[in-house]
């Protein structure tokens, strides 16, 4: 990989020299970093239009993100950034859409209250994918990380190449914390503390582990034929299909091994394990935030719920928290109240007026618990997985007292990747930002501070795994044909007028074609310059400093049936097209 | 139909004998007018769990209407009721779904932090039926009202025997004005003035008339082989298939003749004619404000514009109003500012503290414009004549100074012949709401004063045209089956977990059949006491006092053809089952 790099790290200048061939010389007055930054393709059709009134805005901006440290003693300001699985756009904090569903989310509808609500937020559409675009700056597919491992272990994870926002935020001088799902992979490399993290305690592996894969949830009938219970003694010869006794949550602190905890030898995860470790790490996200508070650096305080992700109810059945009472509803209420404790520390712990705080989902709702959880598919058609705008558009909700207008409402386009770029300006290391690879995330600094309409993107590709299956550019969309399909034929939907993508356009979308054309052609070249890289691979747990006897032996099984043929089963033969 | 309705309310003591048997004794505490008021049989179970507290609450209801009298020198509140076409739930008055839709209407967003939003207002599922239900506080169905008819001319309309809202407030003292659309008859006992309005200038038809049935519209392909250029002269023999020269608007005072304006003899209809009207029944709004503040009675102003319905643009085809630019969207932009206006009027004329302005939408979109207008099917499946929730339910909002709360919410349902009742209470004449008939709408003037989670209403059935197709209760809806199918094979929707009603629950709703087919029956039931009526049936265009030539002619050959044989062809053999 390494070699791989550096080989790609040498054609940058080709590139660029390509990137001006294409489009041709960018104004010489565009802010030193923009130029360096190697974008995707689309965005110096942006940049030709107004990299001037951007170098200028810029310098504004400068201007009022130094007057914000002066205003905090120096310091540029925290960030507390929550992700959450599976809430696509309208799902929560919008009071109107709340009543109609019967869900009830009072702390972050406050949240919006206090800050800004964006319209158009598009995730990447699972959880890994949007993971690994938030770390890294970078479409899911350019690193490999585009697809969701489900049964452990995976023998994946995110590369040790990729710098993450963590690291630039540590290098700025930031405490950086970890607390909760992270699932971008169960090899070394991948942990949060390799990956820029001074301390994580986080889930190996996504909820699936916890939730699905339990004999609680078999004998409820919501997974089958996955514990030892229910498979044929007769029949059953592959014990390597299902495995048991993987890693669960651990902690460590940077560069160090972690350990696993709150689980004992000889214990399987049930509805209590998986109660219990959410409560845990709620726990643990209040004394992080206190531990961080009480440092002199700003801080970086990445706190990813597994819940609401529920198949069996994570809190008592008696009782529904909703008038909705879906599970995964009802455990987003939990959610909320663990977010009114985020925001209650934050007060007490006098740093709200110099602290971000985001709250957004990660992609759609999963299908295949439609409705029965209280979930839906409404606004927009389409789930998780799917590049249909409701498995890439999500709720997300900003406050950053003083600075965000209280009660805005954005209507601008913004990918989860431009959180990374601009969380780095914010923390002002823009210059940390690698500049062999593409980086897709934009600077979006100016609609933080300035509001609605001034945002930097206009447009977004929309993958499904490793394939380009939609593109979006302003209220147009194109639902790209399979190979060998004439473009002709393509679907081309008016957002505005469709946001459920039902009626392709008749004569009225003609016009977009050729435009849509050269943005596909324009990205697929410059990925033949900078071609997607491949995830990390490995044996995984390692550094595990107390891995179970039973999980050993696990491995040993996988090692000795998967070891030789890793490159099959990983996966990753689609990865690096 | 006098011998008939005489006949009903010989039967009215009898049925409430018949309601005490079915539903128990009804707490004599109840407010006398609630026990003389002929609910739906629904309405009882909820009178007994609710009488007590509701007979209660009642008192301090009217202490608080007199305190609001009291401080509006002795007048009770003026009421203008905007009611617009086919702007379903989410269209409008919600920044976060409008800037995703590309749609703007400011006014209305403003209306909307200054007052109350409705989540659940369940309109009838189109223009007609709404209308009919908002004017007598009864289902459509119940009514004859149930059709909505394109071509004129029609020759049925409002029965006489209806007891309009309009008759109630200008019995309370209220000076009333209706403006715009109508849509409830071509006769002369339906025109407005004929049902309680003190003056009227309306649309003789809808604005199909008007927008779809021009040449304009055929030159563009937005109808076809209507207009006589479009006639094989050859084969087209009926010359009744088609008629033309219809009555378009017209205006007139309480009982008088009406006078046809803004169209000379041999013209006909076609964009700059709808684009004028339009223009001018804004003016006669706006004059209608005047002359009402001007005089000493609390005053009613029913304001129905014609757009947003508009085959063609009305305003100015060279630009876009809003980035949708989808003629019915940018059209509800010209709504937005006539309400703006009208809003500012009101403030001009000093009467806003005392005057309720309440803006909402007569159904779901409409499926033959779908997606090119801009309208959208997307946060509830169905249109416009649908039983679907996207059919029914529709944006709504109220504001009424120092009563209702500002920027407030309400999840409660509410149907639009509840307006019927409520207003009566609020203008103080609930007396005269009639006794010898079903009226299905609840007092709501509790929702309006105290706020989200005071309503009375938790059901409602959804009838197309003369069939009851779904029922909700909560958030249960049932879709009745047709004829001859077993109930027990009915589709039941969680309307939280899926509010476009796709996946009908499993075993989940099993236990709310029962209740379901109580409802169904309790509600047949009472209709065979009090069976739904007919619509009145005549000549049309009776008391134009100017009808044109061309008119009378077609009339002619109106009469001729069809005179023979009205029972059949104005479709009421439907009705009255």
């Amino acid at each position: 990989m390494n070699a791989r790099i550096l080989a790609l790290g040498s054609t940058r200048s080709c590139t660029a020299a390509i990137a001006i061939a294409l489009f041709g010389i960018v104004s010489l007055s565009t802010a030193a970093w923009a130029q360096a930054i190697q974008h995707d393709a689309e965005h110096y059709v942006l940049l030709h239009q107004y990299a001037d009134a951007w170098a200028k805005e810029d310098r504004e901006i400068d201007q009022k993100l130094a007057e914000i440290r002066k205003r905090n003693g120096g310091k540029p300001p925290n960030i507390v950034y929550i992700l959450i699985d599976d809430m696509g756009f309208g799902e929560f904090g919008i009071p109107e859409l709340s009543k109609i569903r019967g869900s009830r989310t009072p702390n972050i509808d406050d949240l919006a209250k206090e800050g800004m609500a964006f319209t158009r937020f598009y995730a990447e559409n699972i959880c890994t994918s949007t993971r690994a675009a938030m770390m890294t700056g970078r479409y899911a597919v350019r690193t490999g990380m585009e697809l969701t491992k489900v049964t452990p272990p995976e023998g994946v994870g995110l590369s040790a190449e990729e710098v993450t926002i963590a690291e630039l935020l540590s290098d700025a001088g930031y405490a950086t914390h970890h607390i909760g799902k992270w699932h971008l992979g169960d090899i070394k490399v991948a942990y949060p503390t390799n990956q820029g993290f001074d301390y994580a305690s986080f889930a190996m592996h996504n909820q699936v582990s916890y939730s699905f894969l339990t004999r609680d949830a078999e004998l409820d009938a919501k997974t089958t034929s996955f514990t030892e219970q229910a498979v044929d003694p007769d029949y059953g010869l592959d014990k390597s299909f299902r495995l048991y006794d993987w890693v669960n949550q651990v902690e460590g602190k940077r560069n160090g091994p972690v350990t696993e905890w709150g689980i004992e030898q000889g214990q399987r995860p049930d509805r209590e394990l998986y109660e219990r470790v959410n409560e845990r790490f709620q726990e643990q996200a209040l004394e992080s935030l206190r531990t961080l508070a009480e440092g002199d650096k700003p801080f970086y305080l990445n706190y990813w719920p597994m819940i609401p992700i529920a198949v069996l109810r994570a809190t008592d059945d008696s009782r529904c928290l909703t008038p909705n009472c879906g599970r995964w509803v009802d455990a987003m209420a939990v959610v909320d109240t663990y977010i009114g404790e985020v925001l209650a520390e934050i007060d007490r712990l006098g740093i709200a007026d110099n602290t971000i705080v985001m709250v957004m989902g990660d992609n759609g709702p999963m299908k295949q618990e439609l409705p029965e959880n209280g979930i839906a598919e409404w606004l927009f058609r389409g789930t998780k997985g799917s590049a249909l705008e409701g498995g890439h558009r999500v709720g997300a909700f900003i406050r950053w007292p003083g600075v965000v207008e209280p009660g805005s409402v954005a209507g601008d386009m913004i990918f989860v990747g431009d959180l990374y770029t601009t969380f780095a300006r914010i923390a002002g290391n823009m210059e940390g930002i690698p500049r062999d690879r593409v980086v897709d995330g934009v600077d979006q600094t100016a609609l933080f501070l300035k509001g609605d309409t001034n945002g930097r993107r206009d447009y977004v590709h929309l993958y499904e795994v490793d394939q380009l299956k939609a593109t979006v550019k302003q209220n147009m969309k194109i639902h790209w044909p399979a190979a060998g399909v004439n473009p002709a034929l393509a679907g081309i939907y008016n957002l505005y007028w469709d946001p459920r993508e039902e009626h392709p356009l008749k004569s009225q979308g003609v016009w977009s074609g050729t435009s849509f054309a050269r943005m596909f052609a324009q990205h697929r070249r410059l990925k033949d310059k900078f071609p997607d890289w491949e995830a990390a691979r490995g044996m995984p747990y390692e550094d595990v400093s107390n891995l179970r006897p039973e999980t050993a032996k696990m491995l040993e099984l996988w090692q000795r049936v998967y070891g030789d043929a890793k490159d099959v089963i990983l996966g990753v033969e689609s990865a690096g097209n």
